[in-house]
């Protein structure tokens, strides 16, 4: 064995932890610009970042503010030396306390400034196309992305970089210990149809052949499973090719784990567990427990899914009140429900309720009864002469209403009343994202089928026909599909979904059965999905997983409305990288290798509509 | 604020680390396989698993090792269970003692049993097609990749995967607390001509318009530099469409790295750690310290600039001893080294030394000079008559020749000699991957230019144009280029490269006068680099970078030959997936979207030559 010593007469790389990198300091700095406060006056230190501010003080000497990504630094630098707006400097210098008067609070550096400094111009600057601080955020959202090198430098957008990166480290601390497996499953992946639109990609070696880029590892992370690998995660990059907007891109990210094993608790405990490390590890809030509702108390109470609980404004149930009544439109009604207003009766004059009922009329119902609450009680309405005495009491007692509120009633089809009202819920009351506390929700149970294919006669799958029916329920399968729960839940975080998942379907005769209801014979379920038939043929575990969306969590803990503001480099809702110019023509050599040709498209390109939804999203 | 309490009835989710899920614990086991113990007897477990092999006593009585992850336990089943191989049961029941003389000291959990079962089959299996152990190694490879979610069941591949995810994990460790950011970047980027082949991916939203995959994040790394981030890593993943081999995929993983404000040293030190960190993290040996050589002392000693050292064998300098030799082939060398094999006279007869010599010509030697060492240090070669005896006892005591030694030489151009030398040395030493300790080295100063282009006159460069030169040799740009040295910086493990990086040309000047030696003009300049060279502009920071490629380190780590065997799905070498069947056809109507058209390629597919080589590369 040679004994080959360091040839630079270097001592052997430290040990992790004390290399000459820990901390921030580096060949070029011994701190950084916000690191200096009054217990380090008289020590000469160096620091390096760009010019974000300069005041020139006389002939002799220019005041500057220098930025890295820890904050501002006062150097005060011989007027001889040439500094301009976002140069980069290293300033060597002795820290001194501000002369009187001259301190900043607004500054965590703000007593102190840098003095006798020897200045290094690392680079000189173009001034840049927009100012970088708060300004910038009137800026057109192009110029932005297309100088994104330049907005990446603002104190928003680097303190939204660091929140995503503290997000993904805080869920890591959760799933390490509980012995999960990081897992990189593969990006050019076989084409399913079966799925949303995807990207493909041409295959060179075999011509005319394409792969397709992940739209989730659905598939990957239960042949990991039936692998014996028995607890998943991967912060999985994943791809659709559909329309965008503010809370989608082409690309997302998304926290995907599975576990083997388990029951639904299992699941939603690990999630809950990391997406609240997240939280508490960015906000400076306290954060809330998680709580958990069943899929119909959702509706019943919010009329949505994807519950909003940072405000009241909850669906009160009416029905029973008016079992018998002699207003006709209530009579007949299957739900009856109400929202109470507080207050709101003065704020709605009869064009804002006009407004409401055109509004509810066009979510779908066939009307909005509205009531103003008077002086004990009294209700001013159209309809109360249709209405007996105990009839409007009992409005007023079941919402609790007093004097000054507006009460907005629908009766319809449960699923109409509670869909209208939950809009209207979220029109009146929803704050803007990023303001109120987090509420994180679970719903669960959410029904396996969502109604009956009037051409067929057959139920709907509310999910993937892989999604396992809930345990008291399959008794029902065959005699009651409708009233039959699933193991699918989604996590919500207030009112935007941030994810979804479910306990598979892992033995044969289960499936089959469902595979049966829903009119799929064996041999299409085979040509269909005989990608998870047959290794599941070879003995699955009991599994489920969830997918938590990442860029949608980190956008609401940093209380951005647009994902957009937490992607480093992400693309315009036309799909293009202003920075980049993505995409871009090819070279022709590129498309013969490849064996394609362009051609002009058929037909303006429309939106493919999913046959069924694909795996787990977040 | 509405106060919703959790329907479940269940109390609110429990704090991280103290979920139900916690340790291995689920609804459907309590202890994983290989948890059991001596001191668990007595206790009632619930334990859940596939079958791994099964024996029949008598008829009331069947023996099963139960496998999960962990490994195996033997459970005592009733012989009226129906349990077969792969087969996954959960079985409750109480930890025994085995009789006296059963016990089986190679397996952890062989002193015990469980008895009196109760037994659950979860889901019935199809006997695989391989046997599920150490045998599958010798299975084809494409039908291990076709039933990989079998081939995973196999203890070897589950430690590999976790193998892999214990080394993410552990440079994450290191990073974390040096306040490295991870940032993901985008997978549809620009279309970059200068680099190896890359995927394409066609726009829907811009009909004969492509993204590309990334080959490497190193645009987006740099800008993020420029962007102010100071300090980014990401686990990338990246994709080039190159023939596959042992040590390439398609796809590959690296620790992407990239620091501002600091010079070599503080790059090297934050990678030793991380890959130190790792390979502790993995291994049962003892890890050394990383040593450090440069370009120019690897290629002196072991001929390569990948030098393997956990062999000995290293290249003898010789050249002064020829100064002036009457022997022709030697007076006008440039370098004379040798190789002294200990022990090697013996064990090479006249056509394994004919082999060799063979071997040396098609490597560009003009010749390999062998000699035997006999009694007292005599030399026995068929150029001997024409050294002086000087010569000889010059040749014995610089190699520290013995009797019964080989001695191989190679005289030549100073490069061709190393070259030549180096790879005779890794012939005739090298061991298999995975034999051996571990053995780091940081490769520093390689050359900035690799040679002068004899069409032009013009030095070419080594790296891509942006690498930083040593700065004690910028003096030296014009007047000696060959002589000047880079901040390029190689990491080889056990003789493979980890991966590459260097510290980055960031100030115009300096970037302007290498374009200038190369002969790119301003305007040319702008039209290959302008998406550096714009931002750049605008203020870069002094930074540095590096890629270590995590496929090879796992490999290496876990001792296999094959970066397949770390890889969950990997495709085969030809770039077919055996289990999904990717690449596939895709349907019409897709590619109408996107306005493309499948035709006949022109040509056979050939490999491309990249132009320069991309970014840092694991």
């Amino acid at each position: 064995m040679t004994t080959t010593q360091p040839a630079t007469g270097k001592l052997p790389i430290p040990e992790p932890g004390v290399s000459a990198a820990s901390g921030q300091r580096t060949a070029m700095r011994t701190h950084l610009c916000a690191d200096l406060r009054a217990d380090h006056v008289g020590r000469t230190v160096s620091v390096c970042g760009w010019v974000a501010h300069r005041r020139q003080h006389g002939q002799s000497l220019t005041f500057v503010d220098l930025r890295d990504h820890s904050g501002l630094l006062q150097v005060v630098v011989d007027g001889s030396v040439d500094v301009r707006s976002e140069y980069v400097l290293r300033v060597t210098g002795t820290v001194a306390i501000r002369p009187e008067g001259t301190a900043n609070p607004a500054l965590a550096t703000g007593e102190v400034e840098l003095r006798d400094c020897a200045v290094e111009v690392l680079s000189v600057a173009t001034p840049p196309p927009f100012p970088l601080d708060d300004r910038a955020d009137a800026v057109d959202e192009s110029t932005r992305l297309a100088y994104r090198y330049l907005d990446l430098r603002r104190e928003r957008m680097q303190r939204n970089l660091r929140t995503r990166s503290a997000v993904l480290g805080a869920m890591r601390t959760v799933l390490a210990p509980l012995d999960f497996v990081e897992v990189e499953t593969p990006l050019l992946m076989p084409s399913t149809p079966e799925g949303a639109r995807e990207f493909i990609v041409p295959s060179r070696q075999f011509p005319g052949s394409f792969y397709a880029l992940p739209q989730s590892p659905q598939l990957f992370k239960q042949l990991l499973m039936v692998g014996g690998t028995d607890r998943y995660f991967q912060f999985a990059r994943c791809l659709r090719d559909e329309d965008l907007r503010a809370d989608r891109q082409y690309e997302f990210t998304q926290l995907d784990l599975e576990m083997s094993f388990v029951d639904q608790d299992d699941v939603l405990d690990v999630i809950s567990a990391a997406v609240l490390a997240a939280a508490r590890a960015v906000r400076t809030d306290a954060v809330p427990p998680i709580e958990r509702i069943t899929w119909h108390e959702s509706m019943n109470r919010f009329g949505v899914d994807k519950p909003d609980l940072r405000f009241d404004l909850e669906l009160v149930e009416l029905t029973a009140i008016f079992a018998g009544s002699g207003f006709k439109a209530f009579a007949g009604a299957e739900a009856i429900k109400g929202i109470r207003v507080p207050g709101g009766s003065a704020a709605h004059n009869r064009r804002r309720l006009d407004d409401l009922t055109t509004r509810a009329k066009s979510l779908g119902a066939k009307g909005l009864v509205w009531m103003r609450v008077g002086a004990g009680g009294a209700l001013e309405s159209p309809v109360a002469k249709f209405l007996s005495a105990d009839e409007l009491a009992g409005i007023v007692a079941a919402t609790d209403a007093v004097e000054g509120d507006l009460l907005l009633l629908v009766a319809d089809e449960w699923a109409t009343t509670c869909e209208v009202l939950g809009q209207l819920r979220n029109d009146l009351g929803r704050p803007p994202a990023g303001q109120g506390p987090l509420r994180f929700v679970w719903v669960v149970d959410f029904p396996l089928f969502v109604g009956i294919d009037p051409a067929t006669g057959r139920p709907k799958p509310g999910h993937h026909p892989f999604t396992r029916p809930h345990p008291d329920d399959i008794a029902k399968l065959e005699s009651e599909p409708l009233a039959v729960r699933s193991r699918a839940y989604d996590l919500v975080l207030n009112g935007w979904e941030l994810g979804s998942g479910s306990i598979r379907i892992h033995e044969s005769a289960l499936q089959q059965r469902i595979f049966g209801l829903l009119g799929i014979t064996p041999e299409e379920a085979n040509a269909r999905f005989g990608f998870f038939l047959t290794p599941f043929g070879y003995g699955a575990p009991p599994h489920g997983g969830f997918a938590v969306g990442i860029d949608r969590l980190v956008a609401i803990l940093a209380g951005e409305e647009n994902i957009r503001e937490v992607i480093a480099f992400p693309k315009t809702q036309s799909g293009l990288d202003p920075l980049t110019g993505a995409p871009t023509q090819v070279t022709d050599r590129q498309l013969r290798e490849l064996g394609v040709r362009v051609i002009a498209p058929a037909t303006p390109a429309t939106p493919a509509t999913p046959a069924t939804p694909g795996g787990d999203r977040g």
